[in-house]
């Protein structure tokens, strides 16, 4: 399938957003590896959240063995490093207590194009920085087992009752495809010269986006209610909006305005149809709270113990053109894979040479800023 | 370390196999994926062995979660196959007295330096061909919950007894490390112009390599000891040797010596130094059966329920070209990245010219076969 509309009509080609969204590859310049700082800032945020969560739920259980998940864990660098920081935690728990720490299973999930070997080629690394944190076997290796789990979150990923804490940071914002809707009976596009809700999309886009996204949230909660331990929790935390009325939070759907913008420009230099880039909608949602209470109303197996909207400022060293590049190159490694896909390889240098100016005149004008929503459930 | 020697001595580098030997990764025409046939075959010799003993595991524990291994699963289709063949044969157990399959948990492990981007992407594919088999969710998909567990599987790669059935096929046979003992204390190689044990290999050459395969299989033992549930089993199939007396089985040592063969024609055309050849030995062991049995003798934890030898033709189709150029990239696959490690990458291709013509050749004039050990062991 060299190019396709994305779409969910029967007629025309569909994008299997499993097969296809995956993050830039290896360790390169302009690799997710390299480009992931923004994704670390969110988490960062979150960090003693999701450290503190984890280790209550051991404290309240105290297994054998204590299986922690991260959903959607790509192939950076901070696939690893919340794992650390739980196991550290739990580990200096045990030590005051004087008991051994127990066995930790960690679970790194994400679609099976991930590059998991970028993971996995760095675990000697790490395995010697759990050294401290962990029991260690009699040969002084830490008894963290460490695997990699390929397949959508949207659907069964473990077995049942098996997993005590889970988190995903930045990833529940990709919705399992292109909603629905997005095309006229005739199957012209009805979102034009836009990739995401817009202030100049018809309302039926932000209803098709909606619907995807109760479709895909309520479908990732029942499928983590059979997973999780009653008295497990998650955290999750992915990109919203602040505001609960309209669709549309300008921090939010600001960086896919510049794309658009950025594609106009493409077109007007006759790189790219205009009829390719009507067709092309990002599978992304970013939802309000309200939205995410619902969801979770619904499925009913979960409580919902605590959520939140954060600001990340992403102009945060303070040089329009560093954090210019910083964005631009962030959103190059999660967009490349279906970028590529949709208008082919070729016009990629030049739609993100563009974007990095664009993003960075924006950076001059104003601090750029996106909003995070944080959530923690608890399996009843 | 663009170059080094091969051995234990402190004063020298060392050849760290853990992240030097990798079956060649990816799925080009020199890829493990692409020439893994004889490891297939000396699968199915096993195959019914393994799908028997893992279907009565079932059959006497009934878990709702049923989780199996394989232990140095590479990246080429022999992986997923196996796994297959179980999940469907419990299936079919579970069909009979209509009761529910299990859950199925399918732990993939190689060292961290395999490619399981490979394995990954075929999942797919692998998970619609188990529809028929497993237990499906809502949604039709089977509740097969794969994942790879990077790591060597001399040391801990499970938690405690939380495994039902192990597999291990053409892999036991390597060895963690090059042995200790194969340099004189001047540091002098005295196994020159060999690089596995051969009929001019002085006593101390088989006597270290024996050394080596009993640490390491102890170690493997004890690890699986933790990790296998009381009654669960193992099969086990590795390279050996059909005689117990000497350490010689020429269908074992066979292709090695025609390896050594092929690096002196290099070293007389110049191409290789004598030095690099004669400090070259490779981390590889061909046990006998009563080897095997008096390491699972003495680590304790494993009753012995089966062991045999078995030949493989390797001179299968008849064509001496076609089977020649298959056992060579095998080997290739197989052996390309120690030998680029210590040679450097240009000399791979002269090599294994070479070599195809000296496989080629033999073939020609006999059968070709090898010899490889099975057991099986019940956790006690």
């Amino acid at each position: 399938m060299a190019s396709s509309l994305l779409h969910c009509s029967d007629k025309l080609p569909f994008m299997d957003v499993e097969t296809i969204l995956h993050m830039k590859e290896g360790l390169g310049e302009t690799s997710y590896a390299q480009n992931s700082s923004l994704q670390k800032r969110g988490m960062d945020t979150l960090k003693s959240l999701i450290t503190h969560c984890a280790t209550d739920v051991y404290i309240s259980q105290m297994p054998e063995r204590f299986t922690v998940a991260d959903l959607g864990c790509s192939s950076g660098p901070n696939a690893l490093c919340l794992v650390e920081d739980i196991v550290g935690s739990i580990g200096r728990v045990c030590g005051r207590s004087s008991q051994p720490p127990p066995e930790f299973s960690v679970l790194l999930n994400d679609l099976p194009t991930n590059d998991f070997n970028t993971i996995f080629f760095s675990l000697p690394e790490f395995t010697d920085r759990l050294k401290a944190a962990a029991q260690t076997d009699e040969w002084g290796r830490p008894l963290v087992f460490l695997s990699g789990v390929p397949g959508s979150f949207y659907g069964r990923l473990f077995p049942r009752k098996s997993v005590h804490f889970i988190c995903s940071c930045s990833s529940l914002h990709w919705l399992s495809q292109v909603p629905c809707g997005l095309f006229d009976e005739m199957n012209r596009p009805i979102n034009k010269g836009k990739m995401y809700i817009s202030s100049t999309s018809p309302l039926a886009v932000p209803l098709a986006y909606l619907r995807q996204f109760q479709r895909d949230f309520s479908l990732f909660l029942k499928s983590r209610a059979a997973e999780v331990v009653p008295g497990g929790r998650m955290v999750l935390a992915m990109l919203g909006r602040q505001t609960a009325e309209g669709y549309i939070d300008r921090r939010t759907t600001f960086l896919w305005e510049l794309l658009s913008e950025s594609f106009a420009a493409l077109v007007s230099q006759g790189l790219v149809e205009q009829e390719k880039v009507d067709a092309y909608n990002v599978p992304f949602y970013a939802p309000s709270i309200p939205e995410v209470e619902e969801e979770v109303r619904r499925e009913g197996s979960f409580r919902l113990d605590y959520v939140q909207t954060y600001e990340i400022n992403l102009s945060s060293s303070g040089d329009a053109k560093e954090d210019g590049r910083t964005v631009s190159m962030a959103i190059r490694a999660i967009q490349e894979s279906m970028l590529s896909h949709h208008f082919g390889p070729d016009i990629v240098d030049a739609l993100f040479h563009r974007y990095t100016e664009l993003v960075t005149e924006s950076m001059e004008r104003e601090e750029v800023k996106s909003v995070q929503i944080g959530v923690v459930l608890t399996r009843l």
